[in-house]
């Protein structure tokens, strides 16, 4: 079984991938929390295919755990949701020395994981993320959230859990698009991180191809977070480049209501936007856009998306980590080097 | 001024304690942080009273002040206030770089620092604390939260304020039964961790005679929680001293919903039992109840309130500090010294 270990004081955590390891969350929880009551927070999709197989691991290691199930989608990232999930638990008498387990995507992973990091001031959680978005980015570094009307992922925390569990094999119930909406993040890795990376995606541009070595693939993705998280495990610095393509990205998702595209089909846009921005800048060398671009469409990822140009100088002005005057761009020197520019809003220009 | 270092690694911040610092705020802040927009959070109570002065002094240092009035009372410490004041926050286009304010008691304290520790995942702040309550024990050491129907506290972070500023003056306006209230908790620091505090209580038993010298008494109790605190940030061991009488208090305040007994009557009353507990026990010597008792009622606070034996055992099952089967209980070795011990819920007995 691969294992990374996230070096975060007082806060470490061991990442394990492996084929077949959702059938072992049992044996690797028990390595690291005593017998006890467990919370595992699911959602209506993933429910039927994987609740059954953690439970009975679980419960063969002496765990008592109680399903919660969610209704599939971003609509369940919400404060009602969230107070919802602190009624159930509360009633099954969950305490601080008892534990929760997110088993889903990104949306699961998220509400959970605020959830836990505020019930009591904090009670230990689990991420066993079931799609490839949350395998390479949202199950690792910490970042947990619920949306508001205002906009996405606008209450939070930084609550590190105590184990990551992946499961490859559960990526093969995707459908294509929500497998490619986790590609857009893979390609982002590579883009910021990883030029050899890049050139595996270029090289196996499809998901059978990438499929023969998913493991390895998400092994360096989370490796690569990993070591922006140790860095900056706040975002006050070095990890606002892993929001390469994010913030064009959001402001898609945002006037396409978050229907009409997923969270990697905007980013992917954003990249090769962001991409374009960079070469017209001087900062990207001519072609960095074409070549993200031609990964990015490898993958079922939209290149280009039509949006007006007030709306994407609107979602840099709001952009949460903006700073008074300033926002931070994230522009790509080369495939494989991201750096971060700090600007002026009213700098901020659209070719 | 007096200043007291909270030293807490990478979240270090200073207490200041003089009369008239309220009129000080703006230079105090600019100490520590920009000109910036700032969300005051105040309740309708204390905005008559001081809000102006606070925004007067914050805007003759170029800061951009906005003030949130919220009813007064505990009413407001819920996930609907809550709600309420992220959207005002944002519509204010507060940003990570801005600044939040908690000007009032501990419910406005509490509910502003959650906020704060949530709000695009932490938004500084400064505690200006202004009951006796407040000023020595809610405004320092970084607990916040808000309640849920199913009790008080239960969602929560540890988030430390950036500065806490305390004027005394701001005593002068509390009623008597506020001004006890408060007095509650400078008892209990005598009790569990400082005898000659006790004994300046013993010899200066009204609010005329304690509040000629409660700059040092404020200066004592918050120089006492910083050092619990530094030891124990997040309550896991040390820290469950300052606990003293606090699980059958709330076992009062429940009983009695909230509203017949203030927080520090429950805790008054939860200290005599916890030192009859311990006698009985053999851990505290005999009188020491007796010893509470007298002081608890020479500042107006009750050493007996009516509950059944049935309602104090389930509060201590339901102590969100228990682990499984164990709870902590906190004991008075002597006046001046409490001690932690581990047991068993079952093996609780009410004498």
């Amino acid at each position: 079984m691969k294992t990374l270990r996230v070096n975060l004081p007082g806060r470490e955590y061991d990442i394990k991938i492996e084929k077949g390891s959702l059938d072992q969350s049992g044996e690797l929880i028990a390595r690291i929390h005593e017998p006890c009551n467990i919370a595992i927070v699911t959602d209506s999709n993933v429910a039927p295919l994987y609740s059954n197989r953690l439970i009975t691991s679980m419960k063969k290691y002496g765990f008592s755990p109680k399903l919660i199930t969610i209704p599939a989608g971003e609509g369940s990232k919400s404060v009602n949701m969230l107070t919802s999930l602190y009624a159930q638990m509360l009633d099954m008498g969950l305490t601080r020395s008892d534990l929760i387990i997110a088993l889903g995507g990104g949306v699961v992973g998220d509400l959970t994981g605020f959830c836990a990091s505020t019930l009591l001031r904090g009670i230990p959680f689990v991420q066993i993320p079931t799609t490839l978005l949350s395998q390479v980015d949202s199950s690792v570094g910490g970042k947990v959230a619920v949306n508001l009307p205002q906009g996405k992922n606008l209450v939070g925390t930084f609550y590190q859990p105590k184990l990551v569990i992946i499961d490859p094999t559960c990526l093969e119930t995707l459908s294509d698009r929500i497998f490619s909406d986790g590609m857009a993040e893979v390609i982002k890795y590579g883009v910021i991180l990883d030029e050899n990376l890049f050139n595996t995606l270029r090289t196996s541009p499809t998901r059978t191809k990438i499929t023969e070595v998913i493991g390895d693939i998400i092994y360096r993705s989370c490796d690569l977070k990993r070591m922006v998280v140790e860095e900056d495990e706040h975002d006050t610095g070095g990890r606002m480049i892993l929001n390469f393509g994010h913030t064009f990205g959001h402001a898609i998702e945002k006037k396409y209501n978050f229907t009409d595209y997923t969270h990697g089909e905007g980013v992917a846009a954003g990249m090769v936007m962001a991409a374009e921005y960079g070469e017209h800048s001087g900062i990207s060398p001519h072609g960095t856009a074409q070549q993200i671009a031609e990964v990015v469409t490898a993958f079922g990822l939209p290149a280009k998306i039509d949006i007006d140009k007030t709306s994407l100088i609107n979602a840099v002005k709001v952009d949460k980590k903006g700073e008074g005057n300033l926002v931070t761009l994230v522009l790509a020197q080369r495939i494989g080097k991201a750096i971060l520019q700090k600007t002026k809003k009213d700098g901020i220009w659209i070719w």
